[in-house]
């Protein structure tokens, strides 16, 4: 089987090549493959089925709120891309064109929508007359395109699936409260489903969306100490409402214009989920995300027994509600061990004629591969533990390492220091100036990452300038 | 309120102009709206809840039967399209072309996607090695492009949503049953939870999909008479196989040729509910895809007690898993009824002061307006059961619409006299020569809309040629 002899060579370790351990992982735990498309991927069905459990739970998260869903065309046409001044500047250089529809060059260009705001504003035009049509609380789950020159998997696809909320408000607070709120649905959807820490915080002028007022972020630490921009949610104010005329009649019958925001997170996420949580067996899945939570193999299966037993354990599990599946392939238990483990299953049961015999089932767990031995008679409910203690474990893990690599600089000689030498993110005052954000990126290839919501003083002046400090920056080298 | 005197205008009735009474339900049920992209919809909150339970059903479907989803990306590169010849035949027409990508033309022109099969195939050529690696059991939620010239709602737009499943068989035996397979889950779909009867059968080959073996179809009958293609499933045999060179090794290390299919439902089928259903007071929704199921319209809502007693009535249906909201906007009663019409909300629940009174709820059934009294103490079991009961009812009515408009010709001539003068399907024997077909279709503008599988004896000779009979065919005008 050339394929099997594949995956047993030992995948790229972490330490030796951090980017190639990744594309290794984003390969052989069968997440993606590459394409005849250049820049695009095919999502396969492991890849797709994280997608589909991430889609759920953010999915009714914004329910929850309010949201309803809709679907917009996935076309903009050339005038519609730029009737919003920055936005046009920032999108246009890296869209897609259609100019023929059939054999007939079309009059005007389209572009493949790389984002839908000027979509919905053309929509909330015609759709908002009165206060009593607000707030539109919009969402859409689609893909996009941005023609980007370099590509890697999950992280920068020339396509890529994501969602885009889009909400109108009568007042501008409205509108800065839905902001944050959708800020907030992220961060706690990456801290309980995904077990990802994230800081959250307002980006920089430079860094803020085109066309926002204020952009804030959720920031995650990768663990070869690199940042990753999370998910994002826009504060518009009234920029894009004066663009394209979207009015209200207020109580007063006055018109006034709606103030807007937008928020999104895309498949990029699980580039995330792989790089916080992935080791140098593979995949490793938060059991809360993870589209297969046990994977039960059989030992010695042929014997009289075995099958048998491991599917009265699947029942079982199952119908606790635990995602359960049997790997009863010819395989060698020791090769669907290596699979299970590099797919990221977070528990494996092993049971085989000893065990039945004892009336036990080893469980063992895929984070820190600890094996415990479990009777029949307790395993659904130990299963529930340990898949939830691994969740647990695994958000705590992973903010110690980030902890353990947030830096604080109070000169700029100890800023480059310390980003040039150690992985990780470095706090420091900064003035506000984009000047010094253009210093600080020419010299180390660091970007401000954020402003973050809890700041704390570390000094009076930024240390690239001498000017007094405006605010406490995260700093680090991103995706 | 412009908007609500709108709303009261009556809509075009449905015998005056069944096409216009169709648009006025579209956009007065607010299932999408036009869009500033010409040909393309907007697809508004309550549109796309119907499709995200279309979705869910049928998902869960498709998954029972061993299907996994996946994503490909959107574009098509126009060698890769062209590799199979009656495929890129059927398709070049009418696709949509990007030719530039940022600022740069690109060197080779890419389609944006009007199914899948090329990139489907191009994969499986990658991934499929051996006997072990099949059947290939994928899907993919996404939207595709047809540049049509006239496009309506839902029915021809030149971006829709669907679903594409592509499966690689080893055997042609496999690859034939899964395409039936499909063919009733789709058959089931529409009867089971659409309330829309369906006709099985296969299409003629004029009428087959571009580089298929066979096309199997559903069709069903709309309120004016003509047909709806509902869903097709496609048997390529090995076709796209021998063209993109998807090889297997057999058991006996043989290279095989796989044999393929494809199957696919669309937003079109919005179109179907819409037309089967609808009356002259808007949207008609069988129970189980209605995305809100029940509306409680409280009378003299500011009366004490009324609000309390429709949020009670609310909780008790919702935690019996009724799908239920109450419209406590400060719009009058009678206008709330027409709006719940409008939007084919099964059951209306109204609630006043004399009501509670009496110890009791009025419910109607939006179907047959039909009113019932129920009292508190039995109100979910009673709504559950007149879910239940107009479900089934709505099929039975369809259906019985359905087999009072369909006829059988023994002779050219009243076939002929029959499809012009009665709406409906007409019956007739048919030699197998897409001459006759031709005919047919220019003499009256019917078509062949399928070949029973459900066959019947009608006479030994075509009609229209005198030829001998090879088939019974169902003809009829269509969408």
């Amino acid at each position: 089987m050339a394929k099997e002899k594949k995956l047993v060579e030992a995948i790229t370790s972490m330490n030796e090549d951090f980017a190639q351990w990744y594309t290794d992982v984003v390969i052989k735990a069968e997440l993606i493959d590459y394409s005849s498309v250049r820049g695009c991927m095919v999502i396969k069905p492991a890849g797709y089925a994280l997608w589909e459990n991430i889609q759920k739970e953010l999915d009714a998260r914004f329910k929850e709120t309010g949201v309803e869903n809709v679907y917009m065309p996935m076309f903009i046409p050339e005038s519609l891309l730029q009737k919003e001044k920055d936005h046009v500047e920032g999108f246009a250089p890296e869209v897609a064109w259609v100019t023929h529809g059939g054999m007939e060059e079309l009059p005007e260009r389209l572009c493949v929508r790389p984002t839908s705001e000027t979509l919905f504003c053309d929509f909330y035009a015609k759709e908002v007359e009165s206060y009593r049509d607000l707030p539109k609380l919009y969402n859409q789950w689609c893909s996009v395109v941005r023609w980007e020159k370099t590509t890697r998997p999950f992280l920068r696809s020339r396509e890529f699936l994501w969602q885009e909320g889009h909400t109108a408000h009568a007042t501008a607070e409205e509108a800065e409260e839905r902001t944050k709120q959708m800020l907030n649905v992220y961060a706690d959807f990456c801290e309980e489903v995904l077990a990802i820490p994230v800081i959250r915080g307002q980006k920089t002028d430079k860094e803020k969306f085109a066309g926002a007022e204020s952009t804030y972020t959720i920031e995650a630490m990768m663990h070869d100490g690199k940042a990753l921009q999370s998910g994002t949610s826009h504060n518009f104010g009234d920029g894009f409402a004066r663009a394209f005329g979207i009015q209200y009649s207020d109580k007063n019958n006055q018109l006034q214009y709606v103030h807007q925001t937008s928020w999104g997170m895309s498949t990029r996420i699980i580039g995330a989920i792989i790089m916080t949580h992935g080791d140098d067996s593979g995949l490793v899945l938060p059991p809360r995300i993870a589209p297969t939570q046990v994977m039960i193999i059989p030992i010695q299966q042929r014997k009289e027994g075995v099958l048998e037993k491991a599917e009265e354990i699947r029942r079982t599990l199952a119908a606790a509600g635990i995602r359960v599946k049997t790997d009863d392939s010819d395989k060698s238990p020791g090769w669907k061990f290596s699979e299970q483990e590099m797919r990221g299953i977070p528990i494996r049961v092993e049971i085989g004629p000893k065990d039945i015999e004892a009336g036990h089932a080893v469980l063992v767990r895929r984070d820190t591969r600890e094996k415990v031995t479990v009777p029949f008679a307790h395993l659904a409910e130990e299963t529930a533990k340990l898949l939830e203690a691994m969740q647990k474990d695994m958000l705590e893990r992973a903010r110690e390492h980030r902890d353990a690599h947030i830096y604080t600089a109070e000169t700029y000689e100890e800023f480059k220091e310390t980003i040039d030498n150690k992985p990780g993110f470095v706090k420091m005052m900064w003035c506000g100036d984009e000047a010094c954000e253009n210093k600080i990126k020419e010299d180390t290839t660091a970007t401000s990452r954020c402003m973050p919501f809890a700041q704390e003083h570390i000094g009076d002046v930024c240390p690239v300038c001498g000017r007094p400090a405006k605010a406490m920056v995260i700093w680090g080298k991103a995706y």
